[in-house]
């Protein structure tokens, strides 16, 4: 089995071989990276099987641990993921990674190597890697990202990690799609009172200060805590651990790994893990309603299409509320 | 005139007076400071009476240029701003200021230090400055900083300038409001590849290298030529200039002004902005028509409510496709 790294490409997905989903999902769950693979490319080219395929894996999902990977560009992120990754299976547990470029006309490219790390583990039986490249229709992450992790849940991973590449605009999203959400930060990057502002104090569930061999970690350290006891986090209750790292020499992972771990027990005993993810689902089945509305407002003629009210709204004729009271009465009709 | 600095507070809003929408109206469009800032209010608040306020503002709008002002944190974004305010106010231009914080409970304390800058300004009548907290309901950015900046180019700003403060998730929506997106960059801060990473070559019509009295400008400028001669740009025709700046000595704040207005001409004679402010409307429209679903799934009951349906899928007993038909079928029934 080799691991799938680069992203896939529009035509490869939905044309290549003729397997039946059944089929697809019979062998991904048996371990069959390819099957895995063909699946992925079918939430990616929104292939209309997409809704035999969910509804095939649905049975088998709710099993993995989602871990999100964010953090500021150049704190280490796929350095980190790679140790992390190399840590889990050092632990047995069969691992996914989920690479989520934001989009970018770039991704895909030369700038994406050092996705080549990765191929550390490209030969491991139980590791699949995939670099998915948010195309930006139909709302990008929100729409393909969810249904990647069930193809990866369902096919037997134990931890699915998402790393996002760079902070962009995918940050609050992955928390929203994590179990358990890691914040990277490292020393001399300003990334103290910065990071208060960019909004991730709220998101993290472990803080790692990567690059701890450098000048500087106690004072990241030390100004992450007392920012960390200022906010009130959503949840109220997990008080959010500061693991120090230095992912380029895999020192600190198996604290990481350790607090993982002790999240996701708190997470069942306290009852937050079906709280996250029924909050999950709802977000899921509204994208994809929000999306089979969306093609009935390109459906609708004349004045009423979204075209049409658009124009009369940006000329200054009618204003937002107006058309989109006569945008959600052409769809309830 | 003073401007209004500092986030506004719920109860503050809908409730202080009872001036008439009209009156208010009337009186933002004659230059009254205080009547900007409560029409912001409504808007922040999702009073009820904004149907009303955007109803009356609609003919007022389209004059204004909004460009918004992104880059990673630690490039000098609120300084950068704060100079361009300057320089714009020295043009006679008649500017509004949004600064926009990503949800975060810290927003709004003392970390928003760096908005006293600001104050520079606070007596100039021809300058309105608001930090908007996104509070993350209804989409956040989504839906209040449109109307937020309705209320601004009805009042008679002649630019609008979006500050985000950090990166954050940010950056992409404010591209997509904005008629011309400034991304600022700073040697010594791992920006170029990471830059590309993160999606900001494809949404700049400005790029400022800002901090350029610090060594490594023109590797900067070197890497960011490079990367955008390989990116095909979504418009195919503009070619974003790079400018360089002290932001801190205000050096090369003319040049940015100068580009902004050239992109303006370039906007108008394309075609372009047209495009994009219709494109706009449609995001705005689709944002409140959203809403409006959202509180119909919110009344529904039993099985087929949100939150029904969310279990059954968190729970593997449905899939998220057939749970998006249960509940696009009941809000069209």
């Amino acid at each position: 089995m080799t691991a799938s790294t680069g992203p896939s490409h529009g035509s490869r997905g939905g044309r290549r071989s003729a397997a039946s989903v059944p089929d697809l999902v019979a062998r991904a769950r048996e371990g069959d990276a390819r099957a895995v693979a063909r699946l992925i490319s079918l939430v990616e080219d929104e292939s209309p099987l997409l809704r035999e395929v969910m509804t095939a894996l649905a049975p088998f999902t709710g099993h993995a641990q989602i871990v999100g990977i964010t953090g500021s560009p150049g704190v280490g992120k796929s350095t980190s993921t790679n140790a992390l990754v190399a840590e889990l299976r050092g632990a047995g547990r069969r691992v996914g990674v989920l690479a989520v470029d934001p989009s970018s006309p770039f991704s895909g490219g030369a700038l994406l190597g050092d996705r080549v790390r990765m191929q550390d583990h490209a030969t491991d039986r139980d590791v699949y890697i995939r670099s998915m490249a948010s195309r930006g229709h139909l709302g990008g992450l929100a729409w393909t990202t969810p249904q990647a992790l069930r193809v990866l849940d369902a096919a037997g991973c134990d931890v699915v990690l998402i790393e996002t590449v760079g902070v962009g605009q995918s940050e609050v999203e992955i928390a929203g799609l994590a179990d358990t959400t890691l914040v990277l930060m490292a020393p001399g990057m300003g990334d103290g009172i910065q990071a208060a502002k960019a909004g991730i104090l709220e998101i993290g569930d472990v803080y790692v200060v990567n690059k701890a061999d450098r000048d500087g970690v106690d004072q990241v350290r030390r100004e992450l805590r007392s920012m960390l006891a200022m906010g009130e986090r959503r949840d109220g209750r997990w008080k959010p651990p500061i693991v120090t790292t230095v992912a380029v020499e895999a020192r600190g992972l198996d604290e990481v790994v350790a607090e993982i771990h002790r999240h996701r027990a708190w997470l069942v005993e306290s009852g937050e893990l079906d709280v996250r993810r029924a909050r999950r689902a709802r977000d899921e089945i509204e994208a994809i309603a929000m999306t089979a509305l969306r093609a009935r407002w390109g459906d609708l003629h004349g004045h009423a299409s979204l075209d049409g009210l658009a124009a009369s709204v940006a000329d200054g004729t009618s204003d937002p509320y107006s058309a989109a009271d006569e945008l959600v009465a052409a769809i309830s009709a």
